[in-house]
């Protein structure tokens, strides 16, 4: 498979996380966990109307992580896991998701809230969060099940894949 | 912003879409619509434990869209919308994702439902959707709100993004 796909950031996100280590792993444990995305001045146009959704699904590149790994330990485990059961960033593409709130919006300027990514990360895209595409209330999640009960809020990452 | 991000497709999502005129325009429109993800056998270790979770989060290239649009009028809508405010696939990044159900796996072989993609679309990442992480019971949704009573599963695709 040697099809190449080729994209740019439309923007970076500012955040309090000047490393890796000690982040929150999700928005769900970084409550309050304020960030700014610094878009593209070009892109605004495409803001219109983004600002009645209180939450934003954003599309990123975890532009720290060096290679990747079939098999990982996760942040929220012991064991090891496939690559592909867990939501770690050392993905054969390293793309992360991550829903936070939109807080308020200045020209390329999106504050946001919820923020669990390094400071400086490149963004590729934007999506407005809409319950019916989104939520899955009967989801059942696997090995994470049995997690549910850990605070998220407590559990912070390491460097254990940006070496 | 002249950074380039390199991406190669981890697989490809079989559907029974061979255009993009008359598809689902999200799995939640796409009740019963079944495919398979054949992935790179390369990859086969990732998926471990992948097997307990009902749903996947697949991360794809729009790789029919021609060029992106900063103003789009989406399939949900007669107006014009900012594409950040859309779920629009002309996106200045044209990449896609789609919550589906887990069916079964076999080998590099993923059994899903729910998809709303064209056939030999580009995958470029799973994830195992969890709760904790993805659902926002409580998210408010702009123009989109008022779209909630519309029957997705009657709104269908054109090729308005791929001209």
């Amino acid at each position: 498979m040697n099809v190449k796909i080729n994209y740019q950031p439309i923007g970076y996100i500012q955040t309090p996380f000047n490393t890796v280590s000690d982040m929150p792993i999700q928005p769900s444990g970084a409550e309050g966990a304020e960030g700014i995305i610094e878009l593209d001045p070009g892109f605004v146009p495409g803001l219109s109307d983004l600002d009645g959704f209180s939450h934003l699904i954003l599309i990123y590149h975890f532009h720290l992580v060096k290679g990747h790994k079939l098999c990982v330990v996760p942040f929220m485990d012991d064991k090891p896991h496939g690559i592909f059961a867990t939501r770690a960033p050392a993905r054969p593409n390293p793309i992360g998701i991550s829903t936070v709130k939109l807080k308020k919006m200045e020209n390329n300027l999106i504050y946001i809230e919820g923020v669990d990514m390094v400071n400086g990360t490149p963004l590729l895209d934007i999506k407005p969060y809409f319950a019916p595409y989104d939520n899955r209330p009967d989801s059942i999640s696997g090995w994470l099940k049995d997690k549910s009960d850990i605070d998220i809020a407590k559990v912070k990452s390491d460097n254990r894949f940006c070496q």
